[in-house]
């Protein structure tokens, strides 16, 4: 086995916390001594211990002298738990190979110097483009101070969300809606306009795969949901933030409030409507580092012309509507160059459907 | 080696004759004696010999006593080459497998018999799925007396085929124009309506790869197609038809006539425009068994209301526009149940492109 072996196991044990680590960073660790692995560890929840502490502690034999392969830069502040760069200094680890330098900005770099200055033989950017990339959520928030977002949508094959009769119900197969739930459980907040709450009363939680809830919010700027919603219904159960212009001390803000759901009062821009990167900000105050958008066309129109939005998972059905609501509106996009452009990442084929999922460039 | 094993070789010999053997099936045939192949063919061009006589002439020794294995039923009338049953039976063949009955009225079922009046042992039906989707534009063509049409269109992730400007060059990659030319040497004609002329003055020729150029076709009901257009210009080089309402001693009809373009005067349907399908009846006889229809979307669109399209190749261009002309328009549609639904076939990319190749059930 070679170094890239051992990152690539620490890489897969890293896969292991998605959807529970967050906001953390998923991270994987494994230590090598005379060429045996003797320890393994991932980041399993945020707030419990780190990837390389787990890895130390499921050592069977002394750690001292051996190699450490991380994902990530091991810290070196106090967070929930204590610095693993003391750990590592402390329990004589020799050497130590780091996939990408973390972007936390209390970390930044310094864990890495810590380490060197304790004599410890340190590498760094060993398959850093796949680190980086299981990562992409956490990078995305420390760099930008803003929640990752993904775009998720289920259309025909010519481009229409709903029929004309604005009935979504159901597109796609039931095969892509195992795929939804999936996707929601591994997001920190799922966010609909409040047209989708509107017509399609949905309950937005993780219910066909095992998995989290999300945070569920709504933009709503005039406080049109009712009370009789099972947002609302189940809002005490299941976290419920409702974006709107409207002050906290608005009449129906308060009604709202006082069934459990939690009222963001976002300044309006100026069509009137939630500003949805004030709202994206707001999220992010709240510790939500990744939100996925359900839509409608509207929101999704709102999120792709402000260029809020990085991931787009389309879920098409090879079905043809020829009318009805599309999925994105106007743009402001009068030329072929400046069409919004996608990388692909994985294309699958799911019951009947195919399901495209990418990055905007 | 089993049955099956060889007639997959005959399938595989059969499809070489794609894009020539037109308006003719792709045949193929491997002859088996004592467990050795002693002879293979496959039905190279419209008005050559049959795969059965290709393989018997392929063979170095007596074929008397062996197994023709063959995708096609053997024909039984005078053609342009004689009755391939005679020559199967003159030569002593022992037994004949098929993989599909001829959907020919000239031939269907009658050329087992014959064999079987000869005292041969027919098997029919072997690989009878793959030898009958080999051949689907042929046994469409036999079956409905209709071209067999293929709808292929370049369009953006959120269904637009051009700008709002109607701007449609290039949405989609270089590498998918290679795909397209090389649809465009597989069908017996390619199709457009005059709005795609008009903006775009294609050739419609096959240059990226090799095989012949086919037929063109626009649908033009009131002849508005400019002389100085590039289809016109190259008429006498590349047969050209153009369908219209107007009687061919129109003065526009005389002119363009002049051109070496070939008039073809069409019943005007319930809105004043060509009638596709009796235009589609008018190239079946002229020998055309498959159509491509290349745009644009009210093309397209009539198309699909008519329900006159069997197959659909769609690039995806990873890139969303949010405004322009939509691939497909009203077909009357409210109903997600009455959707248009397709079976996707194959998947794959091409440059930064997806492309879809479904057929419409």
């Amino acid at each position: 086995m070679e170094d890239k072996d051992y990152m690539q196991m620490a890489l897969k044990l890293a896969a292991k916390g998605q959807g529970y680590a967050s906001p953390n960073p998923m991270v994987g660790a494994v230590l090598v001594k005379d060429g045996q692995i003797i320890g393994q560890g991932y980041h399993q929840c945020c707030g419990q211990s780190h990837a390389e502490v787990n890895a130390i502690a499921d050592a069977k034999e002394s750690v001292a002298g051996s190699t450490l392969y991380v994902t990530l830069e091991p810290c070196c502040h106090h967070g929930k738990t204590p610095p693993c760069t003391d750990r590592i200094i402390e329990q004589g680890i020799a050497r130590v190979v780091i996939g990408t330098t973390d972007a936390n900005p209390k970390v930044s770099c310094r864990g890495v110097s810590l380490l060197q200055a304790a004599g410890i033989d340190v590498q760094t950017g060993l398959l850093e483009a796949q680190c980086r990339e299981l990562n992409e959520v956490f990078f995305h928030f420390m760099e930008t101070g803003l929640p990752f977002v993904t775009l998720k949508f289920a259309q025909t094959l010519d481009g229409r969300i709903a029929t004309a009769q604005g009935r979504s119900q159901w597109i796609s197969s039931p095969a892509s809606l195992k795929l939804v739930h999936r996707l929601r459980a591994r997001h920190d907040a799922i966010l609909v306009g409040i047209g989708t709450v509107l017509h399609d009363d949905p309950e937005l939680t993780v219910r066909l795969v095992r998995g989290r809830n999300p945070l569920r919010v709504v933009v709503d700027s005039h406080l049109k949901i009712p009370e009789t919603s099972k947002l609302v219904a189940t809002a005490s159960a299941t976290p419920t933030f409702i974006a709107t212009t409207r002050h906290p001390d608005h009449d129906r803000a308060r009604l709202l409030a006082s069934r459990g759901v939690n009222i963001l009062s976002i300044d309006a821009d100026p069509n009137g409507r939630v500003d949805l990167r004030k709202l994206l900000k707001r999220l992010a105050k709240e510790n939500i580092s990744s939100v996925m958008v359900e839509g409608g066309s509207q929101i999704i129109t709102s999120f792709l012309s402000q260029h809020l939005a990085q991931r787009i998972v389309a879920v098409i059905a090879p079905k043809i509507l020829g009318q009805g609501t599309q999925t994105v509106g106007d743009l402001q996009i009068t030329d072929l160059d400046q069409a919004q452009k996608i990388s692909i990442k994985r294309i699958s084929r799911l019951g009947a459907d195919l399901v495209i999922d990418g990055r905007l460039r």
